[in-house]
Order: structure tokens, then sequence, then C-alpha cells
């Protein structure tokens, strides 16, 4: 029962080893090397294809077996590294002829075993298709590859006053954020990949490339097939391209740092300010545990105590108004410590410190996996659902902290947790079936953003019911043989 | 060759006729009179079922198996008047087993054929289905059965604060609006029913009740049931229950009316007023002609020539600062005349004159049909699109009126012809078949909100190419028996 006992100091070995999920090592790659599951005959033939681009290798292998949670990896037999839509249908068409899963792979940062080749087969690795296609600044769109990560596109954007909102914490590829209709701090703002996502090019298990969408802004043309897409991870249809909307970087941007006494007083005070109207870019809850990570992780000095982040968009007048309006909130709740940050420099720290918040929560307990729950419920229960699940975690010895993207009703709580400790996850499974359950009591979702992977398949039948029957004849429509990212969302 | 003369007055009796379609005159019900083309123990059980709100009248049966446009109509072989998600669940168990079709009713004023019988079958009348059930003013969101209408909704809200911002020019229902993927002229703004939906319930061709998402803002939980029905024109699942997203009513509104030497001039301005990330509310071009038509329709007086229609919401300074740059845009293309309403009467005036746009095209030719376009192209070409449209019409005999939400890239030709005329109908098939080559084309959509229903298939198919496999596969997979609105968006 030390399971909370955070670590003394900050172990920098972490960080090195969640950076390594993402290098592709290709020079390891060894074809050559049959994997025993896999038939001869597609060997030869990724072969031809791919070259050295296919790996047997087991380091490689073992690498996309895995994502950055607790899950237990489950390696691919064979990585195949694509580099264009044409290859993509076919390894497609090779593998589903002879019914071999394929598994979609971007940047491996998702959080509920998305990438987990459960029933072996090979790993189809997109992260090599990295080119920016078209950036149409007059229309405020963009088209990319899937692999291309948003810091990425944001660079690319920097010379056209646009820029890309969504930001889960990890850079994630734009096709694994769109087929786990991922967000982040904006989406209170800008909203999430539904909405982001204008169209995608999309390799269906019969090998046919079809594109979803026009880059009409709006569209009532048929059945809406790119939003069918985004979220579905990776299970009806392999993502080659995306298609998203961008945004003018706001004239004027603030961001500030506030103390509240308690977890009621900070959500009231987003409550209050989501029912206000008040169009803010960005809010953001941690509570004082994981105040105390991002503090050591981030080498930062805040207080110790439930936390809000905030930031703003606008013209300068508009800004203006809207601090008004959420200090005014924020008052009546014991928020009166407001802490701006004056430089774009300071306002990047902030952010990196927030978007670094798994990994600092990870870091205080070194060798620790993380569990993350991603509850989100309707606004007028925010309170009530957090001040519980506090409450909930204060009683338990599992290591957690709590972070949330409040105003959309989404927050997190992360159990820092070893997996090979079975008393230890069966109290940290006790506490999320707990937070899950209040969820969907209070009308809410098990999962705001990170999607349903193999890790959250019972909250989806306990949060859709009949409903899971309806996505299972999708599944059975568009991949009868069960061939894409298998074990996954549902089972056939 | 004189379609395009207008009439020297308007014609009263078109809208007569129009509002008679939302009429529903319950005691020329007759149970009793079995339609020859249903089996007699389906009418025996939807008659004990539902007694007198069982229609085979024909004046009934003729007003359900038509809508507002040029489409012939088709009317069902009865007209079930349903008043409850369990009533919907019987009607389609009873007609579903039997392979009946079932054709979904709510105000019939969609335009593309959508509610036609072509294979006859039974028609569910869902307007019946009125009830408001639940308004959440603290999470801004409301849940409606299907039947109820935008008007109904927002004259509910009137004590909230709050309003439903989408607004098709018809006072259509929630449930038809969210089949049809229905707009209006917020959208640039707020969005479509797209964005506005957040949860379905739907009754499925096997008679299964389903819900198809909770009520958090946001959710990665499994495919995205919502935005599937959402748009499918009752070919895969009966819209019972809709829950929407609703807006605080702004602190400030202000509208404007500014007339512009040409196209050009006036669809320009708008470019620029997107482009430079103006939150317009509202950007609506009518061309000349439908200015002419406004002006005689609704008793104004405003200038004859390529005219924008703008809206502006916020709080006061942000609205001064809005209506400056988009003054600014305005001027360099000969945008000078901005006529503000002064009070809310007066805006009122300014909106309904624009919703009725389209009754104001039929008046200028007495016993004529509307047959509408409705391509939607990314904003920058919106300039070409429409001055090479305009071009086409000013060479063609047929009577015309253009209006259009630019601010989405979206605009409505709209044709004022005599079905009955082939020569007449041919030339403005000829030019809407071009309008919907040169949008798809530019990189749009054939229907921004109008929807597929019958009339444009073939469209649809330009549009989708192999896409359109997925979309029969989905139908195939959800209503393998074709039940449902049979010949509409697809065919099995």
């Amino acid at each position: 029962m030390i399971w909370k006992a955070p670590c003394p100091t900050p172990n920098p070995r972490s960080r090195v080893s969640l950076s390594f999920l993402k290098v592709v090592p290709m020079s390891v790659a060894s074809p050559g090397l049959p994997a025993d599951l896999l038939p001869a005959d597609l060997l030869s033939e990724l072969s031809a294809l791919l070259g050295e681009r296919l790996s047997l290798n087991e380091a490689v292998r073992d690498q996309h077996g895995r994502d950055e949670s607790y899950h237990a990896p489950a390696p691919p037999d064979a990585v195949a590294f694509v580099r264009s839509t044409e290859e993509v249908v076919a390894v497609v068409r090779a593998c589903a002829t002879r019914r071999v899963p394929i598994i979609p792979f971007g940047a491996g940062t998702s959080l509920e075993g998305h990438v987990a080749a459960l029933r072996g087969g090979v790993c189809l690795d997109l992260s090599g298709m990295n080119a920016i296609l078209a950036v149409r600044a007059e229309d405020m769109d963009a088209t990319v590859q899937a692999g291309v990560t948003r810091k990425q596109l944001n660079n690319d954007l920097r010379a056209t006053g646009l820029f890309f909102p969504i930001d889960p914490g990890a850079d994630a590829t734009l096709g694994g954020m769109a087929s786990t209709r991922a967000s982040g701090t904006n989406a209170v703002r800008y909203g999430t990949m539904r909405e982001a996502v204008v169209a995608l090019t999309v390799v269906t298990p019969q090998g046919e490339v079809i594109r979803t969408g026009s880059r009409a802004r709006k569209s009532a043309a048929g059945y809406d097939l790119t939003r069918l897409y985004v979220g579905s991870e990776g299970t009806l249809g392999i993502i080659t391209e995306v298609t998203v909307r961008l945004h003018g970087i706001p004239e004027k941007v603030m961001s500030a740092v506030c103390p509240f006494p308690t977890v009621a007083d900070a959500v009231n005070t987003v409550i209050e300010t989501i029912q206000a109207g008040v169009p803010i870019a960005r809010v953001e809850f941690l509570n004082a545990r994981q105040m105390e990570a991002v503090n050591r992780y981030s080498k930062l000095d805040h207080a110790v105590t439930p936390t809000l982040f905030f930031e703003f968009h606008g013209s300068p007048a508009h800004v203006d108004e809207q601090v008004e309006m959420v200090k005014a909130c924020a008052e009546g709740h014991g928020g009166l410590d407001f802490q701006w940050t004056a430089t774009p420099e300071e306002r990047d720290r902030l952010w990196a410190a927030r978007h670094t918040a798994y990994y600092a929560a990870l870091a205080l307990r070194p060798g620790a996996k993380g569990f993350s729950s991603d509850v989100c419920v309707p606004i007028s229960r925010l309170a009530d659902c957090l001040v519980e699940t506090q409450a909930d975690l204060d009683q338990s010895p599992v290591l957690t902290t709590v972070v949330g993207h409040v105003g959309d009703g989404n927050f997190h709580v992360l159990f820092v947790v070893d997996p090979d400790n079975p008393d230890e996850m069966a109290e940290a499974k006790r506490l999320n079936s707990r937070i899950v359950a209040r969820a969907l009591a209070m009308e809410g979702t098990c999962t705001g953003e990170h999607g349903i992977g193999h890790g959250k398949m019972s909250s989806l039948e306990d949060e859709h019911g009949e409903a899971l029957a309806v996505m299972r004849r999708l599944k059975q429509a568009l991949d009868p043989d069960d061939v894409l990212n298998p074990g996954k969302i549902v089972r056939l």
C-alpha cells in the first residue's frame, strides 16, 4: 500500500523510453526472416513490393505492438513501412485475400491498445507517409498524408498566418488523430477531429481507394462517410490522406494560471464561464497532485492546489472582454491570483508543461505505466462528477493525478501503476469502473477523446447497449472478413 | 421562349397552396378503405394500432407524396399518423416483416422528392410527435420529438435566453432537418445539423430502438452513429427524437442590406470577410432578379441589383469590430450603401423577406414549380462559380433567381418552371448539369443542404465515384430488405 509514494526526484529515463516508441530504426529491418505465422507467399509478395521496408525484426515488431499505456504489448508478425496510398492498397490486398490482419500504426501514442496485434498480422506503419500535399490558405484548409504529425503541420504553416488547433498531448499523426477522433486543449473553442476533418482518402479492405468528401465546408451528399471513418480506429478502412480545416492565428493571445481553494471552486468557475458563452480558447484543470508532478517535471513552482490554465484568443478588445468575464466568474470561487504569461516563450513553456502532464505524472514513479480514464459529461454535471471522483481517489492507495479539458466536460484520472501488480491493477480498475459508471449515469460518455481500442470495449457496451448491434453490422458490412485491426471497438 | 416573363402581380394563392401541404386534416382519415396494394392483414394490424390515425384517404395520401419541388408526386398507399417511438416501432415492425416500404414524413418541405413513395407503402407522418421533451439551459441543449419544428422550438426557448440557430427557409421539423443534414442562413457561424445534433433516438428497420450518443459535448466512443443517421434521409432508420445544441442569444445583433454593382463585387466581399476570419453570423447573397422577386413579394423597395444581407452577433464592442471589418471589405468592391435595421421588428421583416425568397421567386410566375440547385464550393472558387453560372443563366430563356448562403460557398439557382413543358425542363436540367459539373470540378459538392432524395442520385454518383459502393454496403447492412424510404440516395 505504498503505491502513492512519489519518487523523490524525477527520473529522466522515462522520457527517453517514451520517445523511443516513435523512432523507426530502419537499419534493423531484416526481410528474409519469415515469421512463422505468416504465409510464405505473402511475405515474398510484400518483400518484393517493399524491399527493406518490410521488417520482421523483433525489436521493430515489439515497438509496433505497444502504445503509451499499461496495456500488454502484442507485436505484429511483420511491419510494412509504406510510402504511398498505392502501397497501402497493395499491402491491404495481399493481406486481405489471405485473411491476414492489418493493423495501421502512426506515432504509437494511443492509450487503449489500439495498435496491439491481438491476432498477429501485418502492422502498416504510415509514419513515412509524411508529405504535406497542399496548404490552401485562401480556403483555410490543408491536405496531408496520414503520417504527418500535428507539430510538423503547424511548423509548415508558420508563414501562412494559419494554424491547426487540435492538440492531444503527444505529437500524434493526423491519420491517427482522425482514427481516434482525438481532441485536446483547444477543443472547447475549435472542436475535435470530428469538426476538423473535411475529407479523407481511405483504402477499403477490398482494396478500393475512396475519397469520403469534397472540400466544400458543408454537404448533404449522401451518408457522411467522413464522420464514419473518423473515430473508426482503423477497423473499417485505412486512412491515407486527411484534409483538415485550419484557423487564423488570433491577433491577440493571453494565457494565465490561477490556483483555486478546492476542486469544486475550479470546476464551478469553468461551468459559469461556459454557460456565460465566453468563447474561451483553452481552459484546463489540474488537481493538486498533478500540479506537484508538473512542477517537478517542468521545473516550475506553482501552488500545489487545484488549478486552471486559461487561454484567450481574439482581437485585443475581444480578449479583454473575455478576460474580464472569466475573472468575474473566478473571483466568486476564490480564484484571485491570475498569473499572466508575459511573453510568447513563457506561454509556450506553460502549455508545454500542460502537454507533458501525462509524462510528468509517470515520472512521479519511475518504471510505472499510465492507465488513463477519459470520461466526458454534460457541463452541468462536471462539478459533481469531479468532486465525487476526487473523493474516491483520496480514499484509495493508488497513485493518481487528474487533468481535464474541463470546458468540454472531459477529464482524465491518470492511474500511475505497476501493471505486474495484480492487486494494484484490480484497485485501479475498480476505481475506473466507478468513474465510467458515474459518467454514464450523468448522461456522459466513457471516452471523450482516447477511443475504445480493446481497453474500453466493455464500457462501450455499457454506454451504447443495443446500438452496439448497429456498430457490429457496420463492421460486418465494410470488413466482413475482419482483417482490419480486429478485436477493437466491436467483435464480430 | 417567354418563360422568363414574370407575372405582373404576385399571386397570393401560391402561398396558400404551399401551407396546405403542412396541414394534417385528421377528419378525412378513412380507415376501412384498404388500399389495393397493401396486404389486408397489415392494414388491419395498423388500424388496430392507430384507429383513425391510419388514413387511406386520397387527398391525405396525395399530400404526403409530394414536397415543395417540381418532382412528380408519388403518393403512399396509406398514411400512419404516429404519436410515439413505440408506435413507430410497431408500424415499422408490421411493415418490415411484410417488406412493405416505410417513408418518414415531417413537414413535407424537402426539395428532392425525399417523401415520394416510389414503390408505394406506408407514409409515417411524425408531425404529431411534437413534444419538447427537455430543455436543459445549463447544458445548452434540448431534446425534442422528431415532429417539433424549428419555430416551435425557438418559441419555447424564449424565456431561456437561448436559441436554436439552424434555419432552412421553411418551418421544417427537426427530424426532417436532421434527416437531410439541413442548414440555412446561420450555418456560416453556427454550423449545420451535422454540428447541431448531439444525439438521436432511432428506430431501426429491425424494430430496435437505439440511442446514438450521450449528451457529452464530444465523444470517441465507437462509430459515430449520430453523424451516420444525420443526412441519411430516412433510408437507414427512423429518427424519433433529436437532442440538439443551443446557443446563447447574443447581447447585440445588427443586420444590414447592402447593394453591389456586380455579382463578382458582392461575392468577393464575402470571400474577403471569411478569409479575414470575421465571425459573421449571416451573409446572404441575392441576385438582381431575386431582389425584384423579394421586393414584390415582401413589399420592399430595395435596389434591384446583386445584394448582400448581413447579420452580426456578439458583445457591443465585438459587433462594432466586425462591422468595421466588413464595411472595409465591402468598400473595396463598391458596397457603400449599408442600410441598417433600426428595430427588432425591422430586422425580423428583413429576414422574413430572405426566408420567403423561394416563395417570392415562385410568385413571379403563378402556377410554376421550383427546381433548386444547391451546389457548394470552396470559398476561394465561389466568385468564379457564381459569375460563370450567372453568365449561363443570362443566356438562357428559363426564369431563374439566385440566392446563396455565400459564407459557406453555397448557393441556389432557383429554376421557376412549368414541369409539364418538356423543352423548358430539358433546358433547366441542362443548366443544372452544368452548375453541378462546374462545382464538382472546383472540388465542391452537388448539394450543400437539400440532400439527394431521388432527384440528385446521378449527381451523387458523379461526386462520390467508388465511395458510392461503400454507401450501398451501409444501406445493405442496416436495411437489407430495402424497406426504409427505398429508391433514395442509393439503389440496392
